[in-house]
């Protein structure tokens, strides 16, 4: 199975199973993380870029590749992602390199998957 | 001399102390750091606010003051600016409530300014 | 005005203006972090000292001094919260140690105003 | 082999090479990390909690493994270990939500294991 | 194939895939990354040290990896990697345990190679 | 009084503050950061260039401000820190800025004190 598929297939597993624990303040914080991403003041599209961007400078691969998948689904153009990862980069700086290697190779699944509908 | 301007101060002089010491790598990095903001695939306005989420969930007061003031300039509305804190608190969660106080207190700040011109 | 005092008041003050804006999200992550410490399986006293404990090596002095209040007021006394802040020293290293002098420094303030009542 | 046989082997293993490294430093930090989670003004019990929290909000994967096990033999209970993960949850917010389901899924399957013996 | 060479075979291929995107800020940067470790003031072997202690503090393993295999080709012996190993571990305590571990058997890898020609 | 004078009396104050606290593993952990710098395999003086760039890739002003002190005690001309410096900024990005600013001033305040004895 593609590493995108696995990850998305193990994030859906792992979130029922969180959501069976029933515990009031996680399952409260899991509907707050999905309407912060949802039109208001500023746009849904917007809003998945600045997840993508706060997701690679905090340097966390699984949260890049799901902001990733999304900006795609928002109609975030390549050169658009590139400049935004390029912001991420300045901000902070090598360390967040290997990051960079993972969206760039995530982002050419993600437009392959497009392709091939 | 309020804070803004206390800060807007020490930036400037220490950059120049910065600039003086005539490292060619520190220089090079000053200059892509400028550059990332520019208009480019992504429009100015919008690189901004990239770079304040990212100040923001990397918790850096400075970098916020900074940030909230070239939004102001960008254009970007205080309703806006708040969907943007609420992207970077649930992405940080509450470690960064110190810092969302003073994000609103820089951006009310920077408010008054515009209006006494 | 003394430092606890000042962050108290600061605290309080933008609290409220930060409800004032009147975001949903927002106002709906305050309450998630205000329910996070109550009583629950693990009691409101345990979870007060886990949220110290995150505050420290998460190097967050505000959250710091807002836990240790919270920490006296739940009871706790002085060499289980030195034993606290030596797990934390342990796990975070020497980075911590500014922020472990700024605790024990709260702690003995704090320690002061239950004396003065 | 399972995953947290997997770990606990290798870290066995590298943990052993790091002794025969026979660094008096590195030694030393080994036995500061085993002693600060025994029993002293705060239970074993109780620092291993903090371990975990400290954990998470650090977002290291191996060290929620360590913990969580720890934690369990420890006698603490699956519903104050969920409440001791939304704290760490509140405080850190979304970006340790892929650290929240390794933790679940770790601590699923350190239930498995009592089950089994 | 040999999780080191593994490493190296994705780097490099990620790289030229980066470079082709063709950004102007995102090659500076590259550019500017690679210049940092070059001859200077300090020579180019102080400061892949300096490198390598600063991938183990923000607890990154492919910038481990990386640093490590230039610290060796850069003439650094075993127990003076150790002794900074031992800063990091200080510096940032035991959440980095796990990153030592792998900086240990990377080292030993490397070093495997250097026999084996 | 001056911000060094006054950041060495706060530390020296509060590290005496916390020796009085008698906890055995804060104790030892303090003995093991002063060890952690001095002459082994690798040299006291490399080591506090180590310690330089972790506290500022990981963005301690304190931490900076002491380790400058030891650098400059220990020997370290100031093209040699500046080259230090880039390292850290190209490892950690923009986002350190504000600490380079922090680091030059102090910096300048070291040798101004050397200066005048």
């Amino acid at each position: 199975m593609d590493r995108l598929k696995q990850f998305e297939e193990y994030r859906h597993r792992m979130n029922d199973r969180i959501a069976q624990i029933d515990h009031l303040g996680i399952k409260r914080f899991f509907n707050l993380d999905t309407n912060a991403y949802e039109d208001g003041p500023l746009s849904a599209k917007t809003k998945e870029l600045l997840g993508l961007v706060a997701s690679m400078v905090l340097r966390c691969n699984d949260c890049i590749d799901y902001h990733i998948l999304q900006c795609v689904k928002a109609g975030w153009k390549d050169d658009e992602l590139f400049d935004a990862f390029n912001v991420a980069l300045v901000v902070s700086g090598s360390i967040i390199i290997p990051h960079l290697r993972h969206a760039v190779e995530t982002l050419d699944k993600a437009r392959e998957r497009q392709i091939n509908g």
